[in-house]
């Protein structure tokens, strides 16, 4: 999938949401753990009754590798599962991975290749060689962390060399360079809504992933006035505000009535931009 | 495993080698491509043919990922027969991890409960709430990247503030306010041997993890002058060079022989420093 295309089901699905998949042994509803696969069903359900309102998902693979070779299994089921009844969803291994060319490599292969996921998130402290083996698949994206939402964002990426420059702005420059706005993304924490504004001097084109909307404390009003692009250029995350906001066995329409609520903000915020 | 347990198996081993487990399915022996499990098949002669050599393994997590579910069955198996067959080998996981609080908890959780490693390896560019979760797990490390050995190093860690801070020199000083020198150590490229003494300064007392010594090109005799403490404090990882030294049927021999060679130069450098 290129930057055209998304936009496109942006316009078509009047959404630019991104459910996130943090799926939680100890969360999802007590009902499933009877279950074969409790993390492939809960995701199962959730995807169908989001899919509707939402054009990209989010497996954090955290949650996987926690639950050992199981976990493994249940994330290749989702992958798969999404990939064959929503082949237009836009599916982001949510990894924050990189490491020495060779070894990018043997992840890009992981993610790309024997899981057939259309983006991953890629950490860029070890620069360019680590990030470059990630960006030689068609239409696959790398997601580059630039400012992140979490309080420890601030011990490093606002470190700032004599000219003013900030780490995450020489991130962004210097990254434009390996890659253009079809296999580029950046991750953008929405809990600095003011700082988009800047940050979209530095990469006026590329989607943006914003985490941190809603459960992290963002807004969306705010990153869409600040952030949004005349091709719309964000997709943004929300996890927990929407894959748990119920845990009865009657789950599965609340979640479904959450996505459809941020779906709706979305519509009007893309309407005020004449994006639709 | 402490800093002083760390230091007592290097004085009885004769050795700071950490043996990288880089398993690429490629790459190893054919004949083993005929047995059931050839990745773990493949660990389990290595690990047994140079485990009188070696203090540390470091499965490199890249590789496994790439083969999907089995590649998790055989990182698995590889853990659990190093710590029951010989449990004085600390046992590094090197994933490159780090993200918001309750994510890096779950990779926490991945690697130190469900998993049995000693260590996992940290990116810091997320900060001090994306290292903690990893910090709290007694006799379990954080291995932070502070200088790395590829290329792309220079891109982001050499960024310098108007004092003339560097980044990776602001990594190890702020994170030593994180942990102490018994649950926290560093990684520094060996490509760079010549900045160990200055990281020295910043870091006196903390193990660093040494990549890049053989294929990558570091000197050995280089790291010992300039990084080795009173304690050693250092663990050198070699994998190329060692566990593909050879690929024939024979080939565990020939490992054997690669570990002994680096454990006899390193016998050489801790009786030079009085370390025995």
């Amino acid at each position: 999938m290129n930057a055209q295309n998304l936009f496109e089901n942006i316009k078509r699905k009047k959404s630019f949401l991104c459910v996130g998949l943090d799926t939680d042994i100890k969360k999802i509803p007590q009902h499933l753990l009877e279950t074969e696969d409790p993390m492939f069903e809960f995701n199962r359900i959730v995807v169908d009754n989001t899919q509707e309102y939402t054009v990209a998902y989010k497996p954090n693979l955290a949650f996987y590798e926690c639950m050992g070779v199981q976990g493994w299994v249940s994330l290749q089921k989702t992958v798969d599962y999404i990939r064959t009844n929503y082949p237009d969803q836009f599916i982001i291994a949510d990894a924050k991975r990189g490491d020495i060319g060779n070894t990018s490599q043997m992840y890009a292969k992981a993610f790309f290749e024997k899981m057939n996921f259309d983006a991953v998130t890629v950490a860029p402290y070890m620069g360019e060689d680590s990030v470059s083996p990630f960006l030689g698949y068609k239409d696959k994206w790398v997601i580059l962390l630039a400012l992140t939402s979490n309080k420890g964002a601030e011990d490093f990426q606002y470190f700032k060399n004599p000219e003013g420059e900030m780490l995450f702005e020489k991130v962004l420059r210097n990254s434009q360079k390996w890659a253009d706005h079809n296999s580029m993304m950046y991750v953008v924490g929405a809990t600095k809504a003011e700082k988009l504004a800047e940050i979209r001097k530095i990469v006026p084109n590329h989607f943006l992933l914003v985490p941190g909307v809603g459960a992290q404390g963002g807004s969306l009003q705010e990153v869409a006035e600040f952030g949004m692009t005349s091709t719309c250029g964000l997709l943004v995350n929300s996890s927990r505000a929407i894959i748990y906001v119920d845990t009865t066995p009657d789950f599965a329409s609340h979640v479904k009535k959450a996505a459809m609520e941020v779906r709706d903000e979305m519509e009007i915020l893309l309407k005020k931009k004449n994006l639709m």
